[in-house]
């Protein structure tokens, strides 16, 4: 830690710890790429997990007019129980129960998932101690913990078994200073959907190790056909858990900026402690903003199912088109996702030997085709880059023809990859 | 730091002390006080500062509209930039303008002004550093940096110089870890308005001593007649100043949690590093929701003069009424506010023996009298407790009546001070 001492003859201003160690990857990353796009082609974001983006996926009427409702409230405008409003975390209770038993005591409502993922890992891990976190993952869990002097440990995801956790990996991270395990489920970059067996695998290592579990669910029910979503929770006997989600990606309004956390503790782990130390963290900033507080009963019990599966129906769509076309891109290996929004693509970089790094790919791809995907950087994963699936299908279809073109024009050819392999060989030897 | 370390062959979790040192003295208090109020008589309670808790106090017209509009866009569903949308921070910046040349890079939107006060403080101040802020003073600043090991000291104010700053005290308490002094103007609890040659000298304390300001002027405006509000940073020569600020108060909507830093740094002593710091700690949390930032630029420019004039006379005039009342109330002394929302008033507690503090003052007179002050120590400054001003007329009225009705009650006699007089006499003896 470097604290410091304020000199009192000069001015000696510096930015703290925290400050200075925390940083979201993504935007790290993006905000430094070379990216201008090719002038002559309109560029297609690929990048961010935001669905509302190309203006094609919209919240249900129900929902706006919650909302609309909500905006002539006196009581949306006064301050909220710093958990949150009663009515409201009942709503989430009752929204959740696939969960299993959750009393309106049990939820927390935040400032988005971020804000319920960083309260969840903050109130049980210390300076000092480490959370396991799948690697490739969304980094959120590295931005909310470094600045504390979390330490931030990764467990391996196997591509080749549609990104399921390595178990042995897994366990052999823990250490006594391991205060939660990270499971992202379904996963953002993966797609993937773990099936019982898996989770009850997961459990059972946390419970042999006696380390809690942060379940970040915020794509909870993004499922596709022949796939089911469990809530770890749901499954789990003795392993305390803290499960995460929110409004964001179901109900298609990342501004709004609604989370929740959800305490599943039946066999008393967590205790008064953990409970009363959420409620504490929760105080800093006094809930969501009231206006979709007080709309959150009837966002969550009046949406139809039929706006859920059309949604899930046109990205599952989207994957398998998306899909298709990049098998056929020299040099890629799409895997197919079975849920959330997102696809990883591997770059066989070998065969690509002009680019350094997966991160140059993809910004000579921006420069000549301005087609924009997150490069596997972002997810602590290089040499994959991840396409976001919410694009309306004629986008998606252009998109992939580009992608299918820069590979051509950039894969290496035949006798170039003898020679490269001869060289290989030479300096081997 | 009590580090732990996990246990692996039981279960052992127990909160951070990031959790377990975060606490918000308000709601500490308030939920301990045994307030069982007088079943015959109506509760009023002036002591939460919501000005919209009665319903008399709304936002105008055109706030509602900006955000009726805001809902039906597609834009204010869609994530925004961590630091906020660049239109939301333009309005800000203008909006700002009697704090100094503000360009909207100077601005970052927060989730309330309780979070733009955690960024400020945070952004600068380290663990073992300490922060001054000001007794009585509002806790929030304890609130978000106890639990990160940030100390927190605390400087006097003077009731008898209307809540002034003690210079010297200020001074005195300023050492080499003194990483911000906090200035609340004007005040809660105090409702005092600082004029230009206060904040003049606390500035040549903070340039003396190379210290920067977090500047609290959520009330800023919120001034009765023959007072007037400077903003630190307008006065500002080199001291570097971040100012928090929000919807809160000025426009009552506590519940839709709007606020934001400004960077005041003249001579460029925060340097890009501070600047950089509050960028990504802002990555936490992603801004306030969409729904208002999208509404803001109408918000803050649209909003009629006329509005906020009446909300401050109306305060002014509750303020003027509740001081003449309870000027009359044995053994209270109210000091008159020249602005904010709230009155502080002294309980001269030796006249009071009944009571061994504040606190059980105010318990009794909510169970006797169904009237609810916050107790002094919420502000960390006991013997006195603090009104809201905001309440319609005829329940301050009310209000009033029934606080004198209980002092008369409850005053020692002349006899009996006497006695007690004696007393200590004798024990001083
Ligand atoms: C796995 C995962 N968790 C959490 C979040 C954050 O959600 P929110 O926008 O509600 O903070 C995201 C957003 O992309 C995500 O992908
Ligand atoms: C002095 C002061 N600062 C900050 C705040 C917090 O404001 P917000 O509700 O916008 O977080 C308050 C609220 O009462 C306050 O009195």
């Amino acid at each position: 830690m470097s604290r410091r001492s304020r000199g009192s003859n000069t001015w000696e201003v510096r930015a703290s710890t925290l400050a200075r160690n925390t940083h979201n990857l993504i935007r790290d990353i993006v905000e430094n790429l070379q990216v201008e796009p090719n002038p002559n082609k309109p560029l297609i974001a690929l990048s961010v997990g935001d669905p509302t983006t190309f203006g094609n996926l919209n919240p249900p009427e129900q929902v706006i007019q919650a909302v609309r409702d909500s905006v002539e409230w006196l009581s949306s405008r006064s301050y909220g129980p710093a958990k949150g409003h009663l009515e409201a975390r009942q709503a989430v209770a009752q929204y959740s129960a696939h969960q299993g038993p959750i009393s309106p005591d049990d939820v927390i409502l935040c400032s988005g998932c971020s804000h319920a993922i960083e309260l969840a890992i903050t109130v049980i891990a210390d300076s000092g101690q480490n959370i396991l976190v799948p690697r490739p993952g969304f980094m959120i869990y590295k931005t909310v913990t470094e600045g504390l002097g979390i330490n931030v440990k990764y467990y391996r995801l196997l591509p080749e078994q549609q990104w399921k956790i390595d178990l042995e990996d897994l366990e052999h991270q823990i250490d006594e200073d391991t205060a939660a395990i990270v499971i992202t489920n379904p996963s953002n970059p993966c797609g993937s959907v773990y099936d019982k067996e898996h989770l009850y695998e997961i459990l059972d290592i946390a419970a042999r190790n006696h380390v809690p579990i942060v379940a970040d669910e915020i794509y909870e029910h993004f499922v596709f056909s022949n796939n089911e979503f469990f809530a770890l929770s749901a499954l789990s006997k003795d392993v305390p858990i803290l499960t995460c989600s929110g409004l964001t990606k179901r109900f298609l309004v990342p501004g709004w900026r609604v989370g929740w956390v959800i305490i599943h503790d039946r066999h008393n782990i967590f205790g008064t402690e953990v409970r009363k130390g959420l409620s504490n963290l929760a105080t800093k900033i006094l809930g969501p903003n009231t206006l979709v507080q007080r709309a959150l009963p009837t966002i969550l019990s009046c949406t139809p199912q039929s706006f859920f599966d059309d949604v899930v129906f046109f990205i599952e769509k989207q994957a398998k088109l998306a899909y298709e076309e990049l098998r056929c891109a020299p040099g890629l290996r799409p895997i197919m996702p079975q849920g959330a929004m997102y696809m990883m693509v591997e770059i066989k970089m070998s065969l690509f030997p002009t680019f350094k790094n997966e991160l140059q790919f993809v910004e000579r791809m921006v420069a000549e085709q301005s087609v924009f995907c997150l490069p596997g950087q972002c997810f602590e994963y290089p040499n994959y880059m991840r396409l976001v699936l919410t694009v309306p299908e004629d986008i998606m279809q252009e998109a992939c023809k580009r992608i299918v073109t820069f590979c051509q024009h950039h894969i290496v050819s035949r006798e170039r990859l003898k020679e490269i392999d001869s060289n290989i060989v030479q300096v081997v030897e």
